[in-house]
C-alpha cells in the first residue's frame, strides 16, 4: 500500500456545506506534501487541524508560503478564507487560560469557513462574577461553544443562564482524576442543564463544525 | 430535611425558552404529588421524564386525570402540551427497535414543547439501503436526533450525507462490550464526520432540548 | 467462624470524639441483634447507618422500641443522642431533590452528635439564581457540607464564594455517564476552587463526621 | 537468566501453517541477532513485525543485508518470502490514511506468506459514496481485512454488504475517547452486521493470520 | 412513534448469504408478535435469539405451536431449519460447563442454517490432558468456535495446535475481575497464538455467523 | 483569541481568604511573564505552583530575581510569602519519599499564607512502629496532611488513632496496578476510619488551601 | 450440546493434591444432581462451593441427607471431609464483620482439605490495637489468610508484623468507590510490605487452595 | 521538608526476615546516595531495585565499586550477597523473551537472599510442548515463580499439572488490550486453576519475597 495515494473527501464539503479540512497529527511530510499538491491542483481551500509547529516547518516553501499558520491552535488556511458573512454569531468562551489552544482550534475553523467569534475568556466558575460580568454580551449570541477543562462546569452554568445553542467543548487540561479530559466530558454529558451539547474532548474543529450547522438555520423560515 | 419541600426552578422556563420538566426516577410518590400539586396551583404544564409506570399509578386520581402518560417513553404530559408551530422540523431516526424508548422520550419531549417530529425507525448501517432510501425524506429537515445503540455507527454516516444539524442519542442497547451504552457515545464522539454533537446515554429529553435551542434560530436573521 | 461475635471498637469513639456507629448494610438480623444487644449492656448510645427499612422490622421489638429510626436518611438512633450543643454551625446542601437521601445521612449523624444543621436544598447551579439567593444565610457558617450528583458542579461554585470549609459529598444520582457518582465524585476532586475536600459516593456519614473533626477546632486557641 | 538464550518456536510453524515470525518491539539488538543468526543457520524465512528503523538499524550488516525492511509498516523479510500464489484472494481496507501502518503489517505479512492482497483506501463511512464506489471490486473477494480507528464503523457497513469472511483491525488512531482504539474495537464487537471478527488494536499481523487460516479453506471439499 | 411498525432487513439474508435473525432481548410480546406475523405473512423462516422462557411463553399459541424453543440457548426456530448440508465441519468447544449457554446459541444458529457441530465440552485448560484427549478429533475440522469464560485460555492453546480457523466466543463466566467476560476477552485478543479472532462477551450467534461466512470457502477453488 | 490577556482572579483571594496563586502546568513563558507582570503591577504576592524548573529558568531576570523558587515543590514564592503566625498547627506525614513533592507543595503553600508545618516522612505502615513512634508528636496538632501513594493505607491507620482534621493526599507513587494514585485515592475514600477527607491526586496545593479554611476555625466561638 | 454429559476433573485432585470441587454458581439442578451422582457413583467427596441456599434445597433428597451445607460460606461437603492432620497452622483473619462469607469459604475449604484454622476477626486497621492485640496468636502461624475489603489495608499492615505467607483475600465489601473489591484488590496488590499476594475478589477457596499448596512445604527438607 | 532525612525500616529486615532494600525508581541521585551512605555505615548489605542504568552511573565511584550492578533486571547489590543455602528449590519461568527482565528481577532478589532459582524461559502456552518438555525438571520444584504477559495463560496451564506454590507474576508485555499487564494480571486472578496467587505487574522483587516467605516454612514441622 503506497502511502501517497489519497481519495480525497472534496465531494463531502459541497454536500454538508463545510469547508475542507485535513488531521495533520501522525501524518508523515510526504503524505501532507501530497495532499497539498492536490489541493492545490484543484483551487480548493484548505484547513489543517492538529499541524504541529515542526509540521509545518517540514513543508517545502512552496507550500507553506501559501499558508496562514497559527500555531496556537495548530491550525493553518491552506489557500483564501472564505470572505466574513455578517455580524458575528458565536461566542467561544473559555474556563482557564489552559483551554486557549482548543477553543482557538474553533474560532479558526469558524473564521476559515466565514464567520468571526467573540472571544470570551478566564471566565472559570469558581469564580462566578467573572462569567456573569460578560453574560450581557453573551447572552444574545445564538451559539455558544464553551470550551472547559477539569471539572467542566462553564457550560452547565450557562445552560441555565442562556436560551441559544450551547456546544460544550472538553479539554484535556487538568491530572490526576481530571483524567485527559474525560471528567469533565462526563460532567457536561451529565449536566441537569436541559439541552447542552458535547464534542470529544480537545475537538474544536468539531465544535466550530457543529456550530456551523447550527448557523445555517439563521434566516431560514421558521414556525 | 423533610423531603416535601421545594425549590423549583420555574423561572428557568423562561429564561432559556424550554417548558417545565420533571425528573421522575428515584422520587417517591409524596415527593411526585407535592410537585404536581404545587404545578397545578401555579397552573404550569409540566412534563414529566423518566416517570415508570408504577409511579404513575401510585399518584392520585386527581393527578392522574391530568395527565397524558405514554408507557413506551415513559412520559407524561401534566397540563395542557404547547400548540403545534407550523411544519414539522426535525427528524427522529433510530437505529434498530430497541432504540423507541429513548427516541420516544425526544419526539415527546418535542410535542409538549410545540413541535411534531417525522419518526423513521429501523434504519442501521448493518442494512445500508435503508437509511439510503429514506434520505430523501431526511436530508431537508434542518435538526435531526439520531438514536444508536451498540456501535453507534448511524450518526457518522449521516453526518457526512446531510448538512442540517445532527443531535446523536446515544442508547444504552446491546450488551458485553457494547458497555451500557458507553460504546455507542464514545464511537459517536470519536466520529470523523464533522459536526456530529452527542448527549448522555438515553437521555432523549435532552436531545429534545437541544434541538429546541436550535429551533430558535430558524426565522432569525442570518448572514 | 461464627458469625455472631464481635469485637466492636468503643474505644475508637473515645480515641477520636465521634460516637459509636454501625454500618447496617448486608448484616443479618442476628448479626445487628447481637451487636445492639452488646451496646445495650454497655448502656453505649449507637448510630445505624445504611438500616434498610426491611431490616429496621425485622428486629425485636425490644431494640425497635429503642430506636428513633428515619427510612429516608435509612439511619437508627438507638439509645439517646447528645445533647444539642449551641447555635448551628454546619450547612448541608443539595443540588436536587434526589440527593436528600445521602444528605439527611450527614444531618441525622450530626444530629446523633450533638449538632444541629441548616438544610438548604434544590440549589443545583444549573438555576444559579437559587444559590445566590440563599448565600448571605450560607456564607458565615464554618462548615458546609454539599451534596451534589450528576456533574458535581455545586461544590466548585460554593469553592469560589464562601471561605468556609467545604465538604462535598458526592451522590450516585443519574445515569449513563453519571457513572453512579463517579463523574461527580471526578469533577469534585477536579475543581480549581482551592481548598475543596471529597468523601465517598454517598457517604453522607463521612462527611459529617469530617464536619465533627473540622467542629472540634472551634473555641481553640487560633494564631 | 541470560537473555541471549531462546526456544524458538520454530515447530510451529510447520504445525499451524504459518511462516516464523518474531515480535521485535522491546527486543535488544543482542537478541534480535541472535534469534536471526539462528534462523540464518536453519535458513528459515523469518517475519519481523514492529520492528523499528532504529532496530533496523542497529543491526549487523550481514544481517540487514538478507532484509527486505519496510518502514511504513515497521516489517521485515529475513530470507526470501514465499512464492506467490495464483490470484488475489484478500482485499485490505482501510478507513483513513493514519490506519495505513496497521493495514500495511497484514499486507506485508499475507505476501512473506505467499499471498497478494487488494489495498482500498480512504474508504471511511463518513464520505459513504468512496465506499460505494469500490464495492464491485471487493464484494467477489473471499476474506476482507478491515483497518478502522476512531469509530471504527466501516467493518459494520461493510457486514451488510459482503458475503465474505471480515476480519476487523481496529488502530489506534483517534484521540480523547477513540481511547487508543478501544472505541474501535468495542464498536466492531457490539456490531449488528453479523459474522465480523476481531483481533487486537493494531494487531495487523494476528488479522493476516486469521486471513490465512481461512484462505486455507479454499479448494476443500465442501457441503 | 408507534413500536409496533418494522422495516425487517429481509433482503440483507440475501446479500450475505445468512438466514435472517431477531435479538429478542428487550423485546415486547407486541414487538415481538407483530416481527413474527411478518415472518409468517412472507413465508420466511426465522431464528429467534435471547429469547427468554417468559417471552416465549407470552407468545400467542399460533407463533409457539410453529417455534423449536430451546431454553438452554434461548434460542428459537421459527419455521424449518435448514437442511444439514453434509459432514459436520465445525467444532464447538466450551472451557466449562458454565459456557454451555454462549456454546448452544452458536450450536443452534448452525444448525438453523443447515450445519451440523461437534460439541465437545469441559476441556478446560487447567485439566489440559482434557483437550489433549480430544485433539485428534478436533485437529481436522476447518473451523473451531471455542468459547471460554474466566482467564479466556483455551483459544490461546488451541491456536498453537490446530491449523484451522479459531473463532474465540469469550463468555461472562466468573467473578470479581473477570468483569463480566472483559478479562477472558482481552486474554483472548491479547493472545500470541497467530491468527485467533474474537466475537463479543456471549455471542454465540455472532461465532455462528462468522463460521458461516468461514464455511462458504469450501469448495471454492483456492490457490 | 491572544493568549496573553487575563482576568485574573484577584477577587477570590478576599473573598475566600486564601492568597493568590497560579497553575503554571502547560503555560508558555509568554503567558507566565505577563501574568507576573500584571501581579507586580497591582503588588501582589503570588504562589506558583507547578512551575517545572525549565519554566522558571526561561522567566525575565527582572521576575526571576523577585521569586523565591522551590524545585522539589515546583513552587515559587512571587513577592513577599505571608508572615508566619503563631505556633504550628499542621502535620504534613508522608508515607514514603517518593511522596515528598507532593508534601512539599502543601508545606510551601501553607507558609505563603503564613503557617508552619511539622514535616514528618517514611512512616508508612508496612513499617507500622515509625509511625507509632511519632504519635506523640502528631496527636495534639489539629490538621493533619497525610500523603500516600501505592495503597494509600496511612491516612485509615492514622484516622483511628487522632482526633484532629485529616486531609488524605493521596500520590501518583507506584506502577501497575497503583494506577498513577487512583488505588490510594480510591482507598483512603473507601476507608472506614470516619472523617477522612481527600484532595485529587498529588494536590498537595489543594490539601493546605483545605487546611487553611479549617485553620481560620481556631480562635472562632465553639457551642 | 446436552448439559448433563461432564468430563469431570477427578485426575487434577491427584495431580496437585486438592480435593475435588465443584463451583456451583450458575448451575442447574439438574446439572449439579448429575455431577454428585458421578462423584457419589466414584465415592469420591466433593466440596460444592458457592451454592445458594435455594440451590441446595432444589436437590433431591438422597443427596442433601449426604452433604454438610453452611449457608454463610455456602460450601457444602458432599461425602466425608478428610480427617484433621495435626495443629493449627493457619490463620484466617477479617477486617470486618461482612468479610465473614469470603473468610468463611476459606475455612471450609481449608476443613475439607483436613487442616484446621484459627478464625480472628475485626481486626480492621482502623482501629489497629485489635490487630496488635492478637499479635501474639497470629505470628507463630505459617500461613495467614488475610481477608479485607473497603481500602484493603490490613494485609499491608500485617506483612509488615508477621514472618509467615500472607495470601491476601480483597472482598467485594463496600459501596461507591470500592468498587465491588477492586480498591481492595489493587490497595493490597500496590503494598509496599513486601511479599504479600493475593486471589481474585471474594475468593475464599482460592485463598485456601493457596495455604494448602504452601502447607504441602511442612515437613520437607529445607537448606 | 528536606529530601536528604531518611528513617530506613532497618528493623523489618529481622522482623519478617528479608533482606533490606530500597526501591530507586523516582528517587535523586542525593536521595539515593544518603541513603547508601546509611546502609555501608550500618554495614548492611542493601538490595536496590528499579535502579535505571542512567541512575547508577550518577552515584559515586565510592558506592559503584561497591554494588553488584545488573541492567537487564535493574538491580544491584549494594555489599554481599547472602550465602547460597543448598538445592535449588524455586523455578523461575517465563513465557516470552520480553517477560525477562521481571523474571531476572525475581532470580537477583532470591540470590541476593541466599536462593538459587532454576531459570526456564520461551515456554508460553501458544506452544504447549514448549512447557510440556521441561516438566520434569519443574515438578519437584516447591515453588514456582512464573512471569507472563499479553494473555497471562501460562500460570493456569501450570497450576493443573504442578502441586508446587505457583507465585505469578504478570507482566506489562503486549499492547492494545494487553493493557500495559492489567489483562494478564486478570487473567491470572481469574483463573481456576485452584491455588494461584498474584503480585502486583512487573513486580520481580514482590514474587521473590513470597518465595522466601514459604520457602521457610521448609524444614519446619508439618502434620
Amino acid at each position: 500500500m503506497s502511502d501517497t495515494e489519497f481519495l480525497l473527501d472534496f465531494q463531502r464539503s459541497e454536500r454538508i456545506g463545510i469547508g475542507e479540512a485535513i488531521y495533520a497529527e501522525g501524518k508523515t511530510t510526504i503524505q501532507l506534501t501530497g495532499i497539498l499538491d492536490h489541493a492545490a491542483a484543484r483551487d480548493a481551500p484548505t484547513l489543517l487541524t492538529r499541524l504541529a509547529a515542526n509540521q509545518f516547518e517540514a513543508l517545502p516553501r512552496r507550500q507553506r508560503d501559501r499558508m496562514d499558520y497559527d500555531p496556537v491552535s495548530r491550525t493553518g488556511f491552506f489557500g483564501t478564507a472564505a470572505p466574513l458573512r455578517g455580524p458575528t454569531q458565536v461566542g467561544v468562551l473559555c474556563a482557564g487560560t489552559s483551554d486557549i489552544p482548543a477553543a482557538s482550534e474553533a474560532i479558526r475553523t469558524l473564521r476559515f469557513n466565514g464567520h468571526a467569534a467573540l472571544a470570551v475568556h478566564d471566565v472559570g466558575v469558581a469564580g462566578l462574577w467573572r462569567v456573569m460580568a460578560r453574560l450581557d454580551e453573551i447572552r444574545p449570541l445564538p451559539v455558544l461553544i464553551v470550551a472547559a477543562g477539569m471539572d467542566g462546569a462553564l457550560p452547565t452554568v450557562l445552560g441555565g443562564l442562556v436560551p441559544g445553542c450551547i456546544v460544550a467543548l472538553p479539554t484535556s487540561v487538568g491530572y490526576g482524576v481530571a483524567d485527559g479530559g474525560r471528567t469533565a466530558l462526563n460532567a457536561i454529558l451529565s449536566s441537569c442543564a436541559p439541552g447542552i451539547v458535547a464534542v470529544n474532548i480537545d475537538n474544536g474543529y468539531g465544535a466550530a463544525c457543529a456550530a456551523l450547522r447550527m448557523l445555517r438555520l439563521l434566516g431560514k423560515p421558521g414556525a
